[in-house]
C-alpha cells in the first residue's frame, strides 16, 4: 500500500467485522423476495414474444374471469406521461413517457420480453395460467438489433415520432408531440465536445493510428432478480418495498409515472442482492403499483432470471472509431474519436460516460469526441460500473499499446509521458482535480508482477489504465445517542458495498468512539431526508461528509451538556475521544457514556443531524496488469496473473476497498473473455441463462493481487475518492492486450472467446 | 364550549380526520399479535397456582426433551439483579431486582398466576403440552390476600426480607441486603406530607367529619392481552415488537433485568389495542427475550384473557380514612387523611398519586397526608388512568357532599367557596399554576343537565370534582419535507388517543400548511430520540411542543433557501402560511411547495428535528354531574343522564378530547356500580372473565354530555393541558353521591353492585 500524506487515524484505515455481517451470513437479512405482506398477491407478466410488432389488441377478459385473479393491466391502464422532452425537475429522468411506454407496452412492442400486461393472482400458479388466458394479437414488424444497421436510413423505426436531439448536450432523445415535425430517426442524441485545434494536433504527429472496435453487450450479473412488492391504502398513500440501488429514484419516478404526488409514495429498500448499476431506476414497480392500486390488497411482484436476461438491460454494446497522433518522442498530439452506444428500446445510452472518461488519465491539447446514442428493438441498456467507461477504454488503450510497440517504449512509461495531472483540461471542457494517476502509474510499475518477467511461447503481458469521475449527491444521517453511549446511526444511502460500515467508521474516527458502539441501519424514504443514489461510486463520499457533519453536531451537544453541568461556558469545555473535560478544573471530566446516562435529565436526547450535499469529489485512477496464457488448439485464454493498482483516495476499510478492484477486475475480465448476449435474427436471445451466459467463476480466476495507492481527496473531510468503478475500467483493455502479446495479432472487438481466438489465428 | 382567551387558530380546534383511522378501521393497522417474524416460536407460561408458595424445585427435563420444545426458563435463568433500594438511573424503575422476580418467580410464587416457567415451541399446542410435563413442588404458605391484613404483626410476610422505607419521600421499598437487618414487614413505604397547623385548623372548623372509604381493584379493561415478539442476534443485538405505551421504558428496564446494555435493545412499539397505563412497564417482554437467546430463534409470547386478569394486575385497591374540618359558612379548616394501598406482591402502589390529588382542587391552610404502600399476595397492581387519583377523590368528594347538606348549600356552591387558586399552596409543598377549576365549577353550574330538576322517589343526583396534576418529559420528532410539500412527521410517542393527528396538527398550524399533507408515524427506539412513556396525559402537552419546535426548524430552513434562491439576507425574507415572500421585491413569493421541489439542487434535504423536555405542565380540573334511579326490588343503580365539565386547556382536537371525557366517564361508571375482583380465601380470582367481570357496555350508558372549558395553559405554545386522565376522577364520588341521595343512605364502600345497595339498603 502506498499512502501519500495522511493524518494519524484510530479507525480509518482498520478492517472492522461489518455490522450487517451476521445478518447476511445467517440469512437473517431481508431481501425484496423474503417481504411478506400479509395477504399479498403474486404477480406474473406476459412478454412480448417479437422484437418488434404492433399490438392491435390485447383482449384480457378470459384472463380476468378467472377465479383467484385479483388484477390485470395492460399499457391502457398507464396514465398519459408526456414523451415530448422537456426540462424535468431534479430526480426525474429526462423522458418519463417513453420510460412508462418501456415498463408497460403500448401501441408497439420495441423488444421480445417486452411487458404487455400483468396479472395478480392468489398463487403464482394460477398468475401464470392466467397469462395463458390473455390474447393479444401483433403485427410483426422487421426488427433492427445493431446500431449500425439502425443508422442507415432504410432502416425500420423503432419508436414513432424519434427524432435526433442535436443540441450538443448530452441529454437524451424525446419524441414528436402534436403538431410537431420532423425526420424520425433511431438516433436518439449526437453530441460533440472539442478542445484545441485537431488538424495542428494531427500535423505534430510522426505516427497516426485509426482504428475501430467494438464492445458486446455485458450482463451486470446481479444474483438478485428484481423484485419488488406494493400496497396501496385506501387513504391512497402507496408504499413499495423493493431492491433498488435508489429508493428516492423510485419514489420520484414512480410517482411520475403514475401521476401520484412523491408525498404520496414510500418506499422501504431492502437488503440488495447486487445491483452494479441495473438497480438505479425503476423497472417493475410502478406495474407492482398498478396492480395493487386496482385490487387493493398488496402485490408482490418477482421477475425471473429468464426475464432479467431477456427484459431487464445490460450494459450498452458499442462501436468506437478512434484515430490518435503520437510524435517519436511518445507524445499524443490528437485524438479524434466517435462513439456509437446502442441504448436498447429507448434512449439514454451511457455515451456521456464513455466521451467523459476514456482520454481523462492524459493530456491531449487537441481531440474532438462525438457521441452518438441509438436505439435498437433490445431492452432499454441499463448503467453497469462506470457506464461507457470501460469501452471507451477499451479503444484507447489498445492504440496506446500499438504506439508503445511501435514506438519501443514500456507502456508504462508512455502512459507516464502523457500522464494528466492537475489543472490540465480534459477534451470535455473539466479541468483535472486532485489526482493519483502518477502515483498509479509508478506504483503499478514497482510491483513484484510488473518487473517479473514473461516468457514463453503463447504468453502474453497486457497493460491498461482507466478513470473513473465519481459523483457525489445529497446525503442524510441522523445519529440518536443512545443511553449507554452507542449510537442508533440511521441514514438513507442502501448499502450495496459495506457502506453502513465505512459510515460507521468515520462517524466513530469522528466522534472518537468504538466503531462496534456505532449501529448502522438504512431508512425509509419518509423516515430519513432525501439522499440521492447508491451510485457513481458516490455513497462513502457524500456518506462519509455527512458523518463528519453529524458527529460535529453530536459533539458540540456533548459540550453543551458537560458545560451545563458544571456550569461554565461551552469554550470552557474540551472535547477529546468521548471525554469531555473542563478547563477550569481539569480533574472534572464527563465521558459520552456518562453524559448519555444522564442526558434526559440534563436537557433531554441528543441526536446528531447532517443533511449535505458535499463538492469536492476527485476521480479515481486504476492500472490493471494481466498475464495470459492462449491454448492454440482451442483458442482459450487463460488468465495466469493479474495486479489492480489503483489510486483510492483513502481506503477507509481497506478490505472492501481490495474487494471493489477485485470485484470490478472479475466482471471486467468475464467481459473480456467470455460474456456477450447471442441473438438470432429475430431479435432472441439465445443464451438467457447463467448456463449459457459463461461468467468468470472462481476456478477461472488466479488470486486477484491489488495494491492501493493512497492519495488523500483534499475536497473530503477523510480523503475519500469513489473506489468502485475505476476498478472496472482497465480490464477490458489491459486483456485485450495480453491476448494480443500472446497471439501475436491484435482483435478488436469482443470477447475474446474460444472461437474468436481461432478465427484470429486463422486469420493470421 | 367555554373559551377564555384563545388566538384565531386555522386548525387547531378543528376535527380532522385521524391519519392512522383508515388503517384502523380496515384491520390493516398492525398490533403486537400481528407481527410474525419469520420462523418465529410461540410461548407459554406455567403459574402458580398457589397465591403464596415456596418452590421447593421446578424440573424441566421432560418438557425440554419434548420434540419441536426449543427452550424452557425459569427464575435461575434470570441474572441476579439487586433488590436492594438504591438509586438508580432515569428510565429505570427504583427497585428492578423485585421487577424481576415479579415477572418470574424465584424462592418463591407471590400469587397465583406468579409465572414460575415459560416455555418456546414450534407451535402453541406443543408449548402448552411442554407445560404440562414440567413438575414443580411447592411448599404451601398461607397468603395474605387484604392491606389491613397484611399490616398486622402477625401477617405472613409476603416478601422475605422487606423492609418499611419511611425517608419520607415516596420511593417505594426495598428489601435487606446481605448482612443488613431491620424488622421485616408488609409494609413497603410510609410518608408524610404536612402542611399548617392541623391541630389548629380542626379548632378553627365548626363541623368535622370522620370516615372510612375503601375502593376495589378495578380492570383497565384493555382490549388486547399484552403480546411482544423477541429475537436475539448473534451478534447479541436484541429486537423487542410490543403492545406498550413506553417503547423507551421496555428497553431500559428489559436491557436492566437481563443485564444487558440498553443499546442492545431495540423496541419497536406495535399499534396499542388500549392500556390506560397498565403498558406503562414491562410485564412479558424479558421473558420472550429470554426464552429467544436460549434458542436464537424468533420467539412470539401472548398471554390470554384469563392471565391478565390472574397476573397482570388492577388498579390498587384502597382504605381511605378521611377527617376533615369545615366552618359554618363552609370554609374547610383542615383535612387529615391516611392512604392505605395494595401494592400487589411488589411495592409501588399509586398511593402517591392519590395524596397528590386529592385535596388539589381546594385551598386548605392545615393538611396532613400519611400514605402507606403493601403489599399482598396478589399480582403488582399497575396504573390505571390517573393512578391512585380516582379513590383518594372518592373520600373528599363525599364528604365535600355531606357538609354540603349539612350546610344547606348547594354542592357546587361550597366548592367554589374553597376552590384553589394559582399560587395557593397544596398540601404537598407545591404551589398551584395556571389553573381553570373555578370556571369548570361555573360552568357545571350553567349546564342545562345541573340545572334541570331531578325529582321523584329513588332518584338522586350527584356531583364531585377531580384533579390531575398531568406530566411531560422528553420528546423527539423529525419532521422531513417530501419533494412535494409535504411532510414526513416521525415522533417517538406511541399514539393511544389519536395523538398522531393532534401533532400533526399542531404540526401544520405552526407551520402554516394543511393537516392532511402531514404523515405522521411512530417509530422505534432506534430510529427516533428518546421519548418518554405514552403516560400521565403528557403526549399532547410534550410532542406538541416538539412539533412547535420542529414547525420553527423548518420554517427556519424554508426562510434560508428562498433568501438564497433571490441571494438575499435572510431578514429580507417574510415566511407565512407556507409561503415565503421577498421584502424587496413583493412580487417575489415561493410557495412551501416550490421550494421542496427544488430543494436537493438547493442545498439538499430540508428536515425539521426537535428534542425537547419542557416544561410549563398544567394540571387539570373536570367536574362531573350523575343522575341515578335505583330500583329497590332489585338494587340496580340505573344511570340516567350524566355530564362531563372539564378544563381542557385548549382543545386542539375537540373530538378526541369529548373521547377521552366519555371514556373516563365511562370507566368510572363501571369501577363505581359493578367492578370488582373476587377472590376466595386462597387467593384466586372467581370472575376472572368478562363475562363474570362486569364492565358497562353502550346499553348500561345514556349519551355522556360533555362541556369543554379552554383555559388555555400559558406554559405551552398551543395552551395545551393533558386531558385523559383528569376525566377520571370524578366518575366515582359523583356516582356516589347519586346513589346516596337516591338512597337516602350513604355507601362507603364499592362497587354500588345491586346486592351492596340490596345490604345498605337493608341495613337502613
Amino acid at each position: 500500500m502506498t499512502t501519500v500524506d495522511r493524518p494519524p487515524y484510530r479507525i480509518v484505515g482498520t478492517r472492522p467485522i461489518r455490522h450487517d455481517g451476521i445478518d447476511k451470513v445467517t440469512g437473517r437479512a431481508k431481501y425484496a423476495n423474503d417481504v411478506q405482506i400479509p395477504g399479498h398477491l403474486h404477480a406474473r407478466f406476459l412478454r412480448s414474444p417479437h422484437a418488434h410488432a404492433r399490438i392491435l389488441s390485447i383482449d384480457t377478459s378470459r384472463a380476468e374471469a378467472l377465479p383467484g385473479v385479483f388484477a390485470v393491466v395492460t399499457g391502457k391502464d398507464f396514465p398519459e406521461v408526456s414523451a415530448v422532452l422537456r426540462e424535468q425537475t431534479e430526480g426525474a429522468m429526462a423522458n418519463m413517457g417513453l420510460l412508462s411506454r418501456h415498463i408497460m407496452a403500448r401501441d408497439k412492442a420495441w423488444f421480445r420480453g417486452h411487458a404487455v400486461a400483468a396479472v395478480a393472482a392468489d398463487s403464482p400458479h394460477r398468475a401464470e395460467e392466467a397469462l395463458k388466458l390473455i390474447e393479444v394479437r401483433y403485427e410483426l414488424l422487421p426488427p433492427v438489433l445493431d446500431a449500425l444497421e439502425a443508422m442507415k436510413p432504410d432502416a425500420p423505426i423503432v419508436i414513432d415520432g424519434l427524432v435526433t436531439n442535436t443540441s450538443r448536450t448530452t441529454r437524451a432523445g424525446g419524441i414528436l408531440g402534436p403538431g410537431e415535425d420532423g425526420p424520425q430517426s433511431n438516433v436518439a442524441t449526437t453530441f460533440v465536445m472539442e478542445l484545441g485545434d485537431l488538424a495542428n494536433g494531427f500535423e505534430e504527429a510522426d505516427i497516426i493510428l485509426e482504428r475501430d472496435y467494438h464492445t458486446t453487450a455485458a450482463h451486470q450479473g446481479y444474483i438478485e432478480p428484481q423484485a419488488a412488492t406494493a400496497f396501496w391504502s385506501t387513504d391512497h398513500q402507496l408504499t413499495i418495498w423493493t431492491s433498488t440501488q435508489g429508493p428516492f429514484a423510485v419514489r420520484d419516478n414512480t410517482a411520475a409515472i403514475l401521476k401520484l404526488s412523491p408525498g404520496q409514495v414510500k418506499v422501504v429498500p431492502a437488503e440488495i442482492g447486487g445491483g452494479f448499476g441495473a438497480k438505479l431506476n425503476i423497472t417493475i414497480e410502478p406495474v407492482a403499483a398498478l396492480l395493487a392500486m386496482k385490487c387493493g390488497r398488496p402485490v408482490k411482484l418477482a421477475v425471473s432470471r429468464l426475464e432479467v436476461f431477456e427484459a431487464m438491460g445490460p450494459a450498452s454494446p458499442a462501436y468506437v472509431h478512434l484515430r490518435m497522433g503520437i510524435t517519436n518522442e511518445g507524445r499524443i498530439t490528437a485524438a479524434d474519436t466517435r462513439l456509437i452506444f446502442e441504448a436498447g428500446a429507448i434512449p439514454g445510452s451511457p455515451v456521456p460516460g464513455a466521451a467523459n472518461c476514456m482520454f481523462s488519465p492524459y493530456n491531449i491539447a487537441n481531440g474532438r469526441i462525438e457521441g452518438i446514442d441509438v436505439v435498437v428493438n433490445k431492452p432499454k441498456t441499463l448503467s453497469y460500473r462506470a457506464p461507457g467507461a470501460p469501452s471507451g477504454a477499451y479503444a484507447v488503450e489498445q492504440m496506446l499499446d500499438e504506439f508503445a510497440a511501435m514506438l519501443g517504449k514500456d507502456p508504462i512509461e508512455l502512459r507516464l509521458l502523457n500522464a494528466a495531472h492537475e489543472g490540465d483540461r480534459r477534451i470535455n471542457g473539466v479541468a483535472c482535480g486532485s489526482m493519483g494517476f502518477q502515483e498509479t502509474l509508478e506504483a503499478a510499475a514497482a510491483t513484484d508482477h510488473y518487473r517479473s518477467p514473461i516468457e514463453g511461447p503463447w504468453r502474453g503481458r497486457g497493460v491498461a489504465a482507466g478513470f473513473w469521475g465519481n459523483a457525489t449527491g445529497p446525503a442524510s444521517v441522523i445519529a440518536g445517542l443512545l443511553p449507554d453511549g452507542r449510537v442508533s446511526y440511521i441514514e438513507g444511502s442502501v448499502d450495496i458495498g459495506g457502506t453502513r460500515t465505512t459510515a460507521a467508521m468515520m462517524f466513530a474516527e469522528a466522534v472518537g468512539m468504538p466503531v462496534t458502539d456505532v449501529r448502522p441501519s438504512v431508512a425509509d424514504t419518509d423516515s430519513i431526508g432525501f439522499t440521492s443514489n447508491t451510485g457513481g461510486s458516490s455513497v462513502t463520499f457524500k456518506q462519509g461528509w455527512a458523518a463528519y457533519e453529524a458527529a460535529q453536531d453530536l459533539k458540540r451537544q456533548l459540550i453543551e451538556r458537560a458545560a451545563k453541568t458544571w456550569d461554565v461556558p461551552v469554550d470552557r469545555v474540551r472535547y477529546e475521544a468521548g471525554v469531555c473535560t473542563n478547563l477550569d478544573d481539569e480533574a472534572k471530566t464527563l465521558t459520552t457514556n456518562q453524559i448519555a446516562a444522564r442526558m434526559n435529565g440534563t436537557g433531554g436526547p441528543i441526536i446528531g443531524h447532517a443533511t449535505v450535499v458535499p463538492r469536492g469529489v476527485a476521480g479515481g485512477f486504476a492500472v490493471h496488469i494481466a498475464d495470459v496464457e492462449v491454448d492454440p488448439a482451442t483458442g482459450k485464454v487463460t488468465l495466469t496473473r493479474y495486479s489492480c493498482v489503483q489510486d483510492v483516495g483513502t481506503a477507509i476499510h481497506p478490505g472492501y476497498v481490495e474487494g471493489q478492484m477485485q470485484g470490478g477486475a472479475a466482471q471486467g475480465i468475464g467481459w473480456a473473455i467470455n460474456e456477450e448476449y447471442v441473438y438470432n435474427a429475430e431479435g432472441r436471445m439465445e443464451n438467457s441463462s447463467f448456463l449459457d451466459y459463461r461468467m468468470p467463476t472462481a476456478l477461472d480466476l488466479p488470486p486477484i493481487e491489488t495494491h492501493l495507492v493512497e492519495v488523500p481527496n483534499p475536497g473530503h473531510p477523510f480523503g475519500v475518492r469513489g473506489v468502485g468503478e475505476a476498478a472496472f475500467v482497465p480490464p477490458l483493455p489491459a486483456m485485450a492486450n495480453a491476448v494480443a502479446h500472446a497471439l501475436g495479432t491484435r482483435m478488436y472487438d469482443l470477447p475474446m472467446s474460444p472461437r474468436r481466438v481461432l478465427e484470429a489465428l486463422a486469420r493470421q
